[in-house]
This record gives structure tokens, sequence and C-alpha cells, in this order.
């Protein structure tokens, strides 16, 4: 990996997608005593930075591989981020997604393009039925997060930050599948001015911490959180990078993650998802850790249903 | 009036705001028929556009009055908006509130530095109290909207926007006071290639269509709007600039606006006041008007309690 292979892609995707503004707000500096900038990613296509890895990846695809479609699993915003990769590119894609999803999430699919393939709510059953999908039409599986050119794209949005503000001393995302926080890791370490990276995650969904401090890859026995695109867990693709360059991980309690939610709706005013919260709950979790410092927070998304908040 | 004032106001002001980014979103884009820009003067200090003119306002104060400090009465974003420019700029700042105004607000005054006065809940009683107050402590009255200095404050949000956008073909504002729509419309005419200036004005307050066209004032016998930066009305100070430079006033039901409302937080993914919404509902309203039009829209401001919301 060097930062020519990140320039690439950046070049690659720029076309697809949007450069999103990044925006502060003096109570929030307040409120942490940091000096704080966010990366709007929730103002990105389709609502979350999801689709800069989603458009890589169709994008790497052999030319050959292109015309069979992609197919993914997911509930959450990678789906919605590959059904609208997968119609700009002019290619069909194929959602397996869990038959709980939420209907507001089954909308946003089909309006993006995406065919949906219903499936059992658990972790094997989707697995399976895309690899049958992958089998059976000659669509490549895109995983949502372990995915090397998912990672490189994801990676793209603190580059465009870092871009804008070279002078970060610490940029922090959320981490669930991992995918953005090993593209954010990369990022920062190649184009960085020794910019550390941290990750905020939910007690309740914690793998990645445990992983990262025991070396080795750990699951999740219960994912009782409202950062609901943060259940999901590391993989063997973002694991090493993660443990190579990311700098800590820091996990915060479901109140804290609506009350970060709160601030960034009243303060920031923007509408982020419980997932976009748990960055900025991190930070206020381990405010000493950041005191004075100049720190990038990337707002990962803003896809939330609005008979659902938590406030 | 002439354009050099507009940039000398521009100039004078700007160390003191921030640039606010301009948003789009293609879904907002389907659903118009238009070609939509939205300055997001929500993510504007205190979280709204009146920070421009409050701040200009102040800077214009012969320099012999600055010391005695400024009053103002308003229930709503100017309270907030002196308050803050005046601690920014040093000088005391005492705000005639309604007693019935909100918690909410009451406490972001005071934040802001400002010192409170409460009066009845009328037009008259806030007048008088403001009189009083600057008649015993020599504090300079500044109107919310209707005062040159704050009108041409206003106007340079616009300014901004069509330095971004030079090509926009229409610019639409809510309507209350008049002040953003008069500081808007002289900056459309002064440095717009031919972009006219349109008001949204809830159906439930609607002096200023029916001021514009009329061509004498009028008041608002109720104002049972949501849209609770819209109840004021238009005074003769904006009203000349109104009935010359503004091209039209669409009025919108309270359905119209909760529907724009929630767009502008589902779609556009920010939290704007009702206030802000009418814009967007004004061009909904009138769709065929802008059909294929290179649009921008003004969200006024952020400032809302989530704890009533209208969804």
């Amino acid at each position: 990996m060097d930062a020519a292979t990140l320039k690439a892609c950046y070049s690659r995707i720029q076309p697809h997608v949007i450069r999103t503004p990044v925006i502060s707000s003096q109570a929030l500096d307040e409120i942490s005593g940091s000096k704080l900038v966010f990366k709007c990613e929730n103002f990105q296509q389709m609502g979350a930075y999801k689709i800069r890895g989603a458009v890589n990846a169709i994008l790497q695809l052999p030319p050959g591989k292109r015309p069979r479609g992609v197919v993914t699993h997911s509930s959450g915003n990678f789906a919605q981020a590959l059904s609208l990769a997968a119609r700009k590119l002019g290619i069909p894609a194929t959602i397996v997604m869990p038959s709980t999803a939420s209907r507001f999430k089954k909308k946003a699919v089909l309006e993006y393009g995406g065919k949906i393939l219903e499936c059992e709510p658990t972790a094997e059953a989707r697995e399976k039925m895309a690899e049958a999908v992958g089998a059976g039409t000659g669509a490549t599986f895109i995983h949502p997060s372990n995915n090397l050119q998912v990672i490189l794209g994801q990676g793209t949005a603190c580059m465009e930050l870092l871009e804008d503000h070279p002078d970060l001393e610490a940029v922090i995302v959320p981490v669930g599948g991992g995918g953005l926080l090993a593209g954010t890791s990369l990022a920062a370490h190649f184009f960085g001015d020794s910019c550390k990276v941290f990750a905020g995650e939910p007690e309740e969904a914690d793998d990645a911490y445990r992983s990262f401090h025991s070396g080795v890859l750990q699951g999740n026995p219960s994912t009782n959180t409202i950062a609901d695109g943060l259940k999901t867990t590391l993989g063997d693709v973002n694991f090493p990078i993660i443990l190579k360059y990311t700098s800590e991980i820091i996990r915060v309690s479901e109140p804290e993650i609506i009350s970060a939610m709160r601030l960034l709706w009243e303060r920031l005013k923007i509408t982020a998802e419980p997932s976009s919260a748990v960055a900025l709950a991190a930070l206020l979790r381990e405010k000493d850790l950041f005191q004075g410092k100049r720190v990038g927070i990337i707002i990962s998304g803003g896809n939330v249903d609005l008979e659902e908040l938590p406030f």
C-alpha cells in the first residue's frame, strides 16, 4: 500500500462523488475544549460515505465482469451505496437484505435501482444467499467493509478532509465493519502530518476494541445499540490495516451516543445518524486526550428515520 | 443605494461571520424539477443569518454611541444575533422579550451574553419597553428588520451565494419582518445576472403578500403559523425596497411548510427551522414557475427545539 494507490483511487472516484463540505461550531469547540472540524458525509450522495467505496469497487472490476453486475448483503447504507453506484455505472446490483430490515431502508434501495432479495436475519443466511446469487448470475460479490477496494474508496473522505485541513492532529471515525476506519487510517498515514486516527465504538458491539487489544478477530455476542450501522464486525482484510495504522478505539455507552447525536442536531444543525454520533461521543468521553487539539470528525451519514428519533 | 455600499458592508462584517457552505441534493432536484442550491445559514454563528445584520448595525454606530450599547425587541433569532454581535464587539445588549418566549430561546440569549427584560406579549408593550431602555441607558435601538444597516447586512448571504453560483436565475427566501427579503433583493439586483428574487410567506401571516400587491403596508390580524420567525410585519424602511426589487411573494399553507421542512431534514440532511422551509415550500407550490431553472434557496436558520418537532 502506498500514497500513489490512494491517489489513483481518488482520481478514479472523484467524478462520481460529492466533495462534501467541512463545517464547525463554536459551541461544540467550547463544549469539547478542542478545535473541531466535521467532514459532512451525510451530504454525500445517498447520504453516507459508503458510495465512495462502492464506486471504487465497481470501477476496479475487470471489464469482462462488469456486465454481470454486483451483489452484496447489507441492511444499511452499503445496500443503498452499491445500488446507486451500480446504477450510475450502468450495471445491475442485487442486495441481500434480512427480512427484518426497515421499510425505510428497503424503499431507499429500490429508489436507487437495486434489486432486493430477502433472507433470514442471520449472518449465515445472508452470506449463503449472496454466494448463491453470485454463483447463479456471475455477479461479483462486494463485501460492505472487508474489501480492499472498498477500504481505499472510504479513505478518500479523509484525504479530502486533510487537503482542507492539513494541520489536523487527530481524526475520529465510527467503527463497525471497519472499512471507514481502515481507509481513514491509511489516508492519515500517507497524507497527514503526524495525524493520529481514533475510532469510536458502541460498548454494546465492541468487537473492534477487543480485536484491537487482543490482536485476534473477535465477534459480538450481542449488538444492542442504537448505532445500527455499527453492529457488524471487522474482517481479515481491514483488521491488519487497523492494527498497524489506528491509534486507539474508544468505547461509548448508549446514553453517550444519544447525547452526542443531540449535540450534532442542535448545535451543528445537521441530521446525523446515531453511528456518526459515536465519533463525537468518543471525543467527549476522552476529552483530556484531545484537549486543545485540532481534531477532524467524519460524520459518516445522515440516513435517519424521523419516526424513530431517540429524542 | 448602490453596489459599492453593499460591498463595503460585506468587507465590514466579513471578519465576524462564517462564509456558510452551499449544498445540493439530487433527490430534491428530482422532486422539484429545478437545479437547486441551498445557502446554509443554519450553519452561521448563532444558527441564523441574522448575525450579519446585527454585526453591521453595531459597526455602523457612531463611535461615541457604541459604549452605551444596543437594545432590541425580539422573541427569536435577532435576540440571539444582537446578543452575540454585541459580545463579539465588546458592548452591552439588552433584549426585550415577551414573557411568553420559550425557555429555549431565553437560554440562548443568556448564553450569548444578552440581558433579558421581559414584557407583556404585545407589539405595543415591547416597543414601549425598548424605547424606555434606550431613553434610560443611552443604548441605541436596533430594529430586527426595519433598519437599513440590518437590511444591508442580511443581503450579504445572497452576495456570497451569487459569488459561488453566479448563474442563478432565481433566489427564494422566507419573508417575515422583511430584512432578509429586502437585503437579498438588493444583492441580486446589484450582483446577479438577471437573477429574480422571490419570497415564501405563510398564508397564516401574509402581510407581505397583501402589502406587496396593494402597495400599502398591511398588518396580520392573526399569525397562526408554525413558522414562528415569520409572524412579524414589513416596515417603512424595507417595504419600498421590496416593492422595487422583489419579483413575487408566494403564500404557502401550514401542511406545505411542514412537508418542506421534512424534506430538508430527510433529504438535505440539515436541521432547518420551519421558517426556512417556507422558501422551499414556495418553490414546490409554484413548481412550474421554476421548472428547469437554477434556483438558490437561503436556509435562514436552524434553531429548532427538538422537543417540538412537527413530525
